[in-house]
């Protein structure tokens, strides 16, 4: 079952603010509600959100009645322009919409056919982007070896994507190739998308798992039982910095300081070459009660005020090489993050 | 009032797992009860539970019945055993009972007079406490600048000792000699003791302050907003390994990447001299119920493993100076933290 799919006309996902406990999925058949359900969380993960937004930009153009091609063109690119003001940081979602829109602008057709063809581009997207992660998976695998501890920050499986997962793809690619290995998961606050999402997933491959404290990371490496770290990356920018999950610098720098080998996990549609240095990537701050009550658990008063900054930048000076789906780029990054996203294999090194 | 107190033939203290949502008190008349309210952390925080230990201890005499001296002995040191087994980590527990203790075997007099004297050091070392915080705090303070933000992990205020604190009484005394600046408060997961505990101190004192998941320091402190890094400590090896609240060595790291200074703030009961390291200090690893459910909130299922760890290691490497009750030591704390601890003044030097 897919995170994100299309499904008897409408976009159909995952609930993922309901999982652990309950397993449930939502429909949408307006893209300002899969808009909302990007900026609420509903879906959540690069890849995913970049899926979403691409059914997304289907809809909108089914709910066009017109009959003339630029005016349907000039819904799309409005409707283009609600999905990717749902989330800042990830480039995934301003990345599908500008290829379905430029392909839009390209098509030759009545306004029904560039209707057919919005949702065949979507549909194709997101079915690439299983293959893609798929890839990743297997080249990122070989960096695993039996008896390793991985450590892994937020949720970067199947529920981050369309399906198979980018970090945690290469884990589940790892354990299919039968390799033995534990994985410790920091539970990311402040949504706990890695004690929530990637345990839930973990439990349902069969890997063996422990969720730890995000502070808790320094003190296992320091103690000599982390191997290797995998996360993902919302944003890559030309240089190798990396913008994920607030808690994934503190995790690079630990890993740096102790030796440990630091593999962001991203699929070329996230490297954006347009910016030189990751300080340039937008980074969201969302609503407080994400902190002081997340899914309802009050933890602390309302009244306390809150700093709620959900993404960092880990720069390129932390990160050992870039799994993508063309081979692992490995420093300088400006040469190799180039070559990937020019679509050329990358050769491979020694771990 | 004190978080930890003699009152009516009792020990009473604050009940620090209802805080911040209701301020209450509880009373104990076994040493038995005291030592479960330290596991179960009803009182928690080095100095505090020291105190909590020595009130025990004088309960333990006045509940044993004999007119023997040496009864009497034997029933402290009895009740000395159940109080130091309640938490391994903290050196202030081992480090009151036995300065009772010994004060006891040393004693010489009836059985009765023997519990009185058992209760007045018990006062006179909770009286003690407070006095070392509030000149730690004028120590400590001379390193905040107006216009500072201190980044603080876990709770080291009234509420982890007797009355005022060690590194948030730092605070506290800069704050009440007018200087102006902000908190960044750790939530400190997985007890939160910062998000509840700090948050609710310094919203009583009226010191500015944000709330941020600990994995947020990092992001922080690389921004370059951050001017200083106060700690507490639960045990201080002879070379200036600090061992405390799990997720203070991510601090030290990240601190001493970003150029930030960091200062453990410690009264010399804290300082164990008898280890030459911290890897020598014993860590203890608490239920996964902190993790998965604090306070009952339930984050996650209680089938997913987990470790909780409840302290870490920070080497001396990435420790500024350390902030005690006769100066602040600096490198080699060999010497300077023996000296701090054989009750001389250590020479101020530059920040």
């Amino acid at each position: 079952m897919r995170t994100v799919d299309w499904h008897e006309g409408k976009v159909r996902m995952i609930d993922q603010r309901k999982l652990p406990w309950d397993f449930e999925q939502v429909v949408y058949d307006d893209h300002r509600q899969v808009a909302q359900a990007i900026t609420e969380m509903v879906v959540r993960g690069a890849p995913a959100i970049g899926a979403a937004a691409g059914f997304g930009l289907a809809l909108a153009g089914l709910n066009s009645k017109t009959s003339e091609s630029a005016k349907l063109l000039a819904a799309l690119q409005e409707a283009g322009s609600d999905l990717k003001a749902a989330r800042p940081t990830a480039v995934n979602l301003a990345w599908a919409v500008d290829r379905l829109l430029e392909d839009a602008r390209a098509f030759d057709g009545s306004a029904d056919e560039l209707r057919e063809h919005m949702l065949a581009k979507a549909q194709t997207l997101a079915d690439e982007d299983v293959e893609i992660n798929k890839r990743m998976g297997e080249f990122g695998a070989a960096l695993i070896s039996d008896g390793d501890t991985v450590l892994h920050h937020c949720n970067t499986g199947a529920l981050a994507a369309v399906d198979w997962g980018t970090a945690l793809g290469v884990i589940r690619s790892a354990h299919e190739q039968g390799k033995r290995f534990h994985v410790l998961l920091d539970e990311t606050r402040p949504r706990l998308q890695g004690g929530r999402l990637s345990a839930w997933e973990l439990n349902e491959y069969g890997i063996p798992f422990d969720v730890i404290v995000d502070s808790a990371a320094g003190h296992f490496m320091r103690a000599g039982e982390v191997d290797l770290v995998l996360v993902g990356s919302d944003r890559t920018a030309a240089n190798g910095d990396v913008a994920n999950k607030i808690g994934t610098y503190q995790v690079a720098v630990l890993a740096k300081e102790n030796d440990v080998p630091f593999y962001p996990v991203v699929p070329t549609s996230t490297i954006d070459l347009s910016l030189a240095s990751g300080d340039l990537i937008p980074i969201e701050e969302r609503d407080a009660a994400e902190i002081q009550a997340p899914y309802g658990a009050k933890l602390f008063p309302a009244s306390y005020p809150v700093r709620n900054i959900a993404f960092d930048v880990t720069p390129a000076k932390y990160v050992t090489g870039i799994v993508t789906e063309f081979g692992i780029a490995r420093p300088p990054f400006e040469q190799s993050l180039k070559q990937a996203v020019s679509g050329a294999f990358l050769q491979p090194v020694a771990k």
